[in-house]
């Protein structure tokens, strides 16, 4: 296992929104607000009249973006910065999903900076982060992590770029996570984020050095949190244990904390950002869609251990077989959770994806890699494209 | 599950000390340091020479407090707080195991106010922790949890006291965690130490109410990790991978994750306590002699279940039982691991301990809680006086 730093900083308050505190936790920073949100669905629920009520009910000045997309793309930013400087902001209230403050992340940072925001992102200019508003944010779905950990991922669809980076100064301070205000979330997003944050887990799980054993048992908890709870989640929407363990469970998968002791070598975020990039389909269902095919890619003397024991302790496949079959087993039993359990499309063709773009696509994700990916099994280009194949 | 608000600022450096870091991280709050430890173990080990002379190279004023105790004393907080005083120090820096720790932390607070320690103890003064001087620290003992925690017990021998409590600015800013540290921790300590963290996530998995399963998984992976690392750092005792098991494992069993949807009612804490502010024994052996009775007496149809869990998910025992027949196996493998395994002694008769002041102790253990200690199962006097007796 390598040495490593761990710190978050990120207070949370976890259970039913109280708005007093809310507005306790913004005055600390100011008086002067910006609310981000995306298509509206916190309309829909009631949560933005609630939120916008408190506000005003205590003073605060509130300025608002809305029409943040589920791929944050870089003009939502640039507006966010630009209403941040006109309005002298003080601090920034992400009220949505992982992308609405994924975006507010990096509006936070561009609202310091002269420059253009896709600077942040442009691999040779790559422009440090030094400063950024406070963040706070109210979660309204379980997926991405973005409510604990400190960086954001956003689209330039002029260059069919899809890029993450991290800050430390891109923490939430506070992040208020609710999980009634996930009872609305769709079956489908419902699978979609499961699958996420199951693939956040994947990426750090899976790595052939020594790793920690006791943060071992905290990626399989958290995996069968998911496997158990995302169903339930599905067909029940109003049942608070199923949105409170995937909630919780959003956050601790990527936080910093259970990939420490680990490489860090993601292989399928990658890969599907490429997808989403060019596709613009929802990042979960890539990620499940490419998550199979990557673990039978990646098969090897050295990778069967590891999927055999995923397969034996997250879905209790038979420890009474050669390590090829246990490892097998594994895979299918994953497969057979995200495309009959949680029902997601199981092939690119059926979302009406060809092969059309995925030299280019391959070629885009280990760009950053000077040519290989690293990782479970470390990735060409051309294995890249063998992978999207697959998925056909 | 009742809601909760999770923060945890420390800044934790876990695998090999690196000095540099170490001056940088202090030199943050200050050039004037207390060094505070305990009984010379760190001068055995080379840490004290590497540390000091660390230290000295960078120009840093350095003031010692050695001889902390092992259940630390209010008279060392009371040496410590003068020092502090007396040489304007800006930073503290802790040296050692979880005592150590604990007593750091409220010299931290008393040399910041005006009135004596105690006050902070003290049930009518209780005098609020309104400041404290930052706190740096390295560990040598994997046990207490201190080092991610915003508490510390204390003993005041005077009045056979032995007492604790929390304050948001006791939270130490930088942990050092080098697992190589603890090499030299014998194997009793090891035993005792892992006694104590066990019995830390007994203490909050012990609950009869509704908690998340997420967190149970936590918990449940971590006695896991202590049941198996434990017997291997006793017999290899320098196993990097078994150090650093139980060493993280001691931060994450205490630092308010994973009881944080738990009514955090504990139970054998309060009653060790007593005994070894009495006998002034090993926390953790007082803790493992306690841990089975306390269990046994607890065993009721609203408890049994959550016990039935434990053995099965711990120990591995059996489903096929009844689910008091499951609970008996879970109490008798948990006796079996910390009696036989670890090899501690498993009655107060063979410590020399009598029932003399079993009355007095269990008055003073449910004193703060109005005479009846929440828990798993309430306890009076009376039951806590009959736990005591069971432990002969």
């Amino acid at each position: 296992m390598k040495d490593f730093t761990f710190q978050n900083p990120v207070r949370v308050h976890f259970g039913q929104l109280s708005c007093d505190r809310l507005v306790e936790e913004l005055k600390q920073y100011g008086n002067r607000v910006l609310m981000t949100y995306g298509g509206g669905s916190i309309k829909k629920i009631g949560l933005y009249d609630k939120v916008v009520n408190a506000l005003r009910d205590a003073g605060m000045e509130l300025y608002e973006l809305p029409g943040i997309e589920p791929n944050p793309r870089v003009d939502s930013v640039r507006r966010g910065a630009a209403l941040c400087k006109e309005h002298g902001i003080d601090v920034l209230l992400s009220v949505g999903g992982g992308s609405t403050l994924d975006c507010t992340k990096w509006i936070a940072a561009s609202a310091c900076v002269e420059h253009d925001a896709w600077d942040f992102f442009d691999y040779e200019k790559w422009s440090p982060v030094e400063r950024a508003l406070p963040i706070v944010d109210i979660l309204t779905l379980s997926a991405t992590g973005s409510e604990m950990d400190s960086g954001g991922v956003i689209s330039n669809p002029a260059s069919s770029d899809k890029r993450g980076r991290l800050s430390p100064l891109l923490f939430p301070k506070v992040s208020f996570l609710d999980p009634s205000l996930t009872y609305s979330v769709s079956s489908y997003q419902t699978a979609c984020g499961s699958a996420d944050i199951l693939s956040h887990l994947m990426e750090v799980y899976f790595s052939t050095g020594d790793t920690m054993y006791m943060l071992d048992t905290f990626i399989e908890g958290m995996m069968r949190t998911v496997v158990r709870y995302a169903p339930v989640a599905m067909r029940e929407p109003e049942n608070y244990e199923a949105r409170a363990n995937l909630m919780w469970t959003s956050s601790w998968a990527i936080n910093g904390l259970v990939g420490a002791d680990k490489p860090q070598a993601w292989s399928c975020h990658p890969m599907e950002h490429e997808l989403s990039a060019v596709y613009d389909i929802t990042h979960g269902l890539g990620l499940a869609i490419l998550s199979p095919r990557w673990l039978t890619y990646c098969m090897s003397d050295a990778t069967l251990p590891k999927m055999a024991q995923f397969g034996r302790n997250v879905f209790g496949t038979s420890a009474d077989l050669p390590v090829r079959e246990q490892a097998l087993s594994a895979i299918d039993a994953l497969s057979h959770f995200l495309f009959d359990t949680l029902g997601l499309t199981s092939t690119l063709s059926a979302l009406h994806i060809d092969d059309t773009h995925f030299a280019s696509m391959a070629a885009k994700a280990v760009l950053p890699y000077a040519g290989n990916l690293p990782g479970f099994k470390p990735l060409t280009a051309a294995d890249v494209e063998a992978i999207y194949r697959m998925c056909l």
